[in-house]
């Protein structure tokens, strides 16, 4: 337990806090930032004042108020020039990015590419080369303020290793060094789970703004949770908290690829919908997922069928995972949501009959608000965290 | 996002940390007070003469060092004059303690009771007697700073009511302030779900002290759960979070107190137990479960039936309580105790098939240290917490 922060350390706490202040909430006059910071006008002038010297915001008047009296200026983040690279790793895509101070994406790169093993010098050649893509095409005076990639599978906080993918065919791959160096910008990269990331996604910038305590579901070939608790991401002791795909809910029932059976993600995930629905040897994937949601909302007994199997078992996670963190959201993001949509009558009726009063009383069932892009999303807000945590080092530290 | 503390918060925040350090660990000296909490000697001086005043701590030479030189002072917490009231109300007992600053029980009261319906009225008369037979024999300088009561129930945390206690045949009632009224201190008592409280405790003074991530079991009737996540109690959004009993480890299995079926405390308490080993009508509760255990011990086949089965459920559940929140130890409390060293080959192995590898690779599986008292000093350190957080104010709010 340490002392209180220094002064020192307070002013860069609150550079930090103004700065995300206008990343998060755009363009905000100095009145508004004054009210919202519960400082006073002449602190906010002068920590404005630093983050401008700093090329970090600007600050203009703002357009016609309609109010008499001199407007307060308005501070803006200075998107065009300060950017961050967010990398997204999924099973059947990658795509990496330039996303602008205050979450504008300025420039993208994606590639699809068949399910199977991934080699990792291609895959990080592959990120490396969108990023000189896009950086090839700036102006001389923006400055790149951090690099992150979501990633699907298990990654150790501190340094960005990929301990296991099986989704992908990787194990043990130091994937975050890896592709720091084949950036070559001496930037280190942070890499996240990418259902940690889309938590963290629609916490920031999606539909669980304000909601401190957050159970995101991402769906893609398995199924990885991301928790907010308490406002913060739950990372657990060496970052692979959140695993809510791996929660058997049918003890003895499908094989899953961890080993083990009757996880969550083997019996709601795409293989176990396609496979109830009677479509084996079907292409998997996002299309495979919506052809059965469409079938069965134009009749298809055995594609309602497997919807009602595969929510039966979603419910019954979800009603869990209620119990356990009494959260105020649970979101479905990925292919989830069309498989939530799809089956939203039998995951709720689970929620109610599997979860206690008290613990479901205020919870709200949403998708994704951020949709495809939320774990693209989540990954720039990792890449902005450094920034945002202590603006001025982090610039210092660039040559800036 | 507010702004950084204001310099007043500051002396508070380091206020209140000075007196946590000696409250958890004891006596210190000087030095090492200005050691662990980095900040210089004049400061810790200033602090401590604050805290001297208030009538917290007191500072006293140590004993023979053994070493030259002029010795630095030792800080003790005031133990004998500022104290807390603890409750905890489970289903076969409820004690009152009276703990001092330091967390040494003081003074104590306790009864047990048959199971069934508890009535309201009687419990907290029962209570309040035993905090009057205590509070008559203080001091005229001692001071209550805090009360606070462990329950066995499900607990709103911003006013104590207690939504569900179905052990205890009590739904609904406005607890907290019921026994506050009783007390007649002028105090309010904080409420806590006794597995939330027993984690707290293990955390600050037991198995789990220096851990951020921990999952505490807590075995009673039911099975309660109390997660710290990142150093911090997770409450969930109202407080009821942690409610991992009524995770669903058997769909469809036996029936629960809460209306569903198959979860964790239907499969692993002790009914389950006692039923497994043939023992209908056996009379429930600790030495029961002791029974089964020695009898299982001593060769009984249906005992060690009985342990087995109860073992690979708890086995699943903590398997997926690692999966989801990778935490650093599991703490088995209260009667979980005795099952987890009657089964605790079974519980490693399904912990270890159902559980990722790296979920698991650094997890420790322990007994609770603070034994049938951890719930109680839980509730000790909830109502210490806000004398610990800002000690001038609380000690001003009581007229010292």
């Amino acid at each position: 337990m340490r002392a209180g922060p220094s002064q020192e350390e307070i002013r860069r706490h609150n550079l930090g806090t103004l700065l995300r202040h206008v990343h998060l909430g755009g363009p905000t006059s100095r009145a508004e930032l004054t009210n919202r910071m519960g400082l006073n006008r002449s602190t906010i002038m002068a920590l404005t004042a630093d983050l401008t010297a700093a090329g970090l915001v600007r600050e203009e008047l703002p357009k016609d108020t309609g109010r008499a009296g001199r407007p307060s200026l308005v501070v803006r983040p200075e998107s065009a020039r300060v950017y961050v690279l967010a990398f997204d790793v999924g099973v059947d895509r990658v795509v990496a990015a330039r996303v602008g101070l205050g979450g504008a994406v300025l420039d993208r790169r994606e590639t699809t590419h068949a399910r199977g093993s991934f080699d990792l010098a291609d895959l990080v050649a592959t990120l490396a080369g969108f990023a000189r893509q896009m950086t090839r095409k700036t102006r001389a005076d923006t400055v790149c303020v951090g690099a992150a990639c979501a990633f699907s599978g298990g990654v150790r906080h501190s340094d960005g290793y990929v301990r296991f993918a099986p989704n992908m065919g990787l194990e043990d791959v130091p994937f975050g060094e890896e592709l720091s160096k084949k950036l070559a910008m001496g930037l280190p990269v942070a890499v996240g789970n990418e259902a940690n990331l889309g938590a963290l996604a629609e916490h920031t910038r999606g539909i669980g703004v304000g909601c401190r305590d957050l159970v995101y579901l991402h769906g893609e070939v398995g199924i990885g949770g991301g928790i907010i608790v308490n406002g913060q991401l739950m990372g657990g002791m060496s970052g692979y908290g959140g695993e809510v795909g791996h929660m058997i809910v049918n003890p003895g029932g499908r094989p899953c690829a961890c080993g083990s059976r009757g996880c969550l993600e083997a019996e709601v995930g795409e293989r176990a919908l396609l496979e109830h629905a009677g479509r084996y040897g079907e292409p998997l994937g996002r299309d495979g997922v919506r052809a059965v949601v469409e079938d069965a909302d134009a009749g298809d007994i055995m594609a309602q069928d497997a919807l009602h199997r595969v929510g039966n078992w979603l419910g019954l996670g979800v009603a869990n995972l209620v119990n356990i963190f009494n959260p105020e959201i649970v979101v479905f993001g990925g292919m989830l949501r069309e498989i939530y949509l799809g089956s939203a009558a039998q995951v709720r009726s689970r929620v109610n009959t599997g979860s206690l009063i008290a613990s479901r009383e205020h919870l709200r069932l949403r998708i994704s608000a951020l949709g495809d892009d939320a774990t693209l999303v989540g990954a720039a807000e990792l890449g902005f965290s450094q920034v945002l945590d202590d603006p001025l080092e982090v610039l210092a530290r660039l040559g800036n």
